[in-house]
């Protein structure tokens, strides 16, 4: 009964200790390397990869459709360890298309930076590790890198109207990049 | 720097074992038996008991001003176990005041019920235990009953334009009530 769905959803499962998402309705979407043309620096690194590597993959909740004013979404994001020459695995990030839209991150496991940028391309960071829970404010362009050797884990809550800008992001990247510098990750 | 706090807040920290929430600018509200005066269907019961009794805390985090379009809070629960003559411990509830707003509700740990209630009175309640997400449509009344032996702790992101809406539950009520009949909760 998809009327009785849209009023009621029944309530997924969260399993805090890795994060992992189940229930009815969860959908996933996958990243490989070789789908994340242009968003490295070092693209003779990227292209020397197998382009099938994964890098991230979302499982997400969408109780209401994409789109609905006033309503929510929850999502789990499992980012890999890995780099691209010196630049650490990250999310390809986005804008939200409404964009004084919020989100929320929240680190299950692992340890990361959470990249800020705001329209004008001023980019900071706050390291992730387990509990760290980081608002992103609306008008924000975020990120998620993966600055350690185990799959880094996190959840998220945002707004079920606020969509999602990739294209800002794919065309001008963010003002600062992730890298590795003598073992530390460093922000450059 | 209040203006440097506004636009960057510093991530804050839950613990994902307890659900217990740690930072700057995190509050905290309590609510006692003797606040909670006409919630409990047996008045007799409730008068017979402290005042002082602890039912729930609300610890919660808003990087944003209260009415911010767009942003979003962060919440933890701490529900007591306990009963009013045979209803079990719970939280006021409410709706919120720009009515179409949705929340999200996970529990942490211990047992309970989450009460949801349409504008038309139909009541309807989904078990929550450790791992439970519960997605509150817009529109709807909610309220968290502790149906256990320990504390019901839960975690909550809900929209910071939301608002609440008390008074209409304080005049009516839920629907129906989580009572205990031979030993196990039913709604009543």
């Amino acid at each position: 009964m998809s009327t009785q769905f849209k009023v009621n959803p029944q309530p997924t499962f969260v399993d805090w200790s890795t994060g992992d998402l189940s229930g009815e309705g969860i959908e996933e979407s996958v990243k490989t390397l070789g789908q994340l043309a242009g968003l490295f620096k070092d693209e003779a690194a990227w292209r020397s990869m197998d382009p099938v590597t994964e890098v991230y993959r979302v499982r997400f909740w969408r109780p209401v459709p994409e789109g609905t004013s006033g309503g929510l979404f929850w999502g789990a994001t499992i980012l890999q360890p890995g780099r691209v020459g010196d630049e650490y695995f990250m999310t390809h990030g986005h804008f939200h298309a409404i964009r004084d839209r919020a989100e929320y991150y929240a680190t299950v496991k692992g340890t990361g930076a959470m990249l800020f940028m705001g329209e004008e391309e001023h980019t900071w960071s706050q390291t992730m590790k387990p509990g760290t829970v980081h608002y992103i404010p609306g008008k924000v362009a975020h990120r998620v890198v993966n600055t350690g050797h185990e799959p880094l884990v996190i959840l998220a809550s945002w707004h079920s109207d606020a969509g999602h800008d990739y294209a800002s992001i794919r065309t001008k990247g963010f003002g600062k990049r992730m890298v590795v510098r003598e073992g530390e990750p460093c922000l450059v």
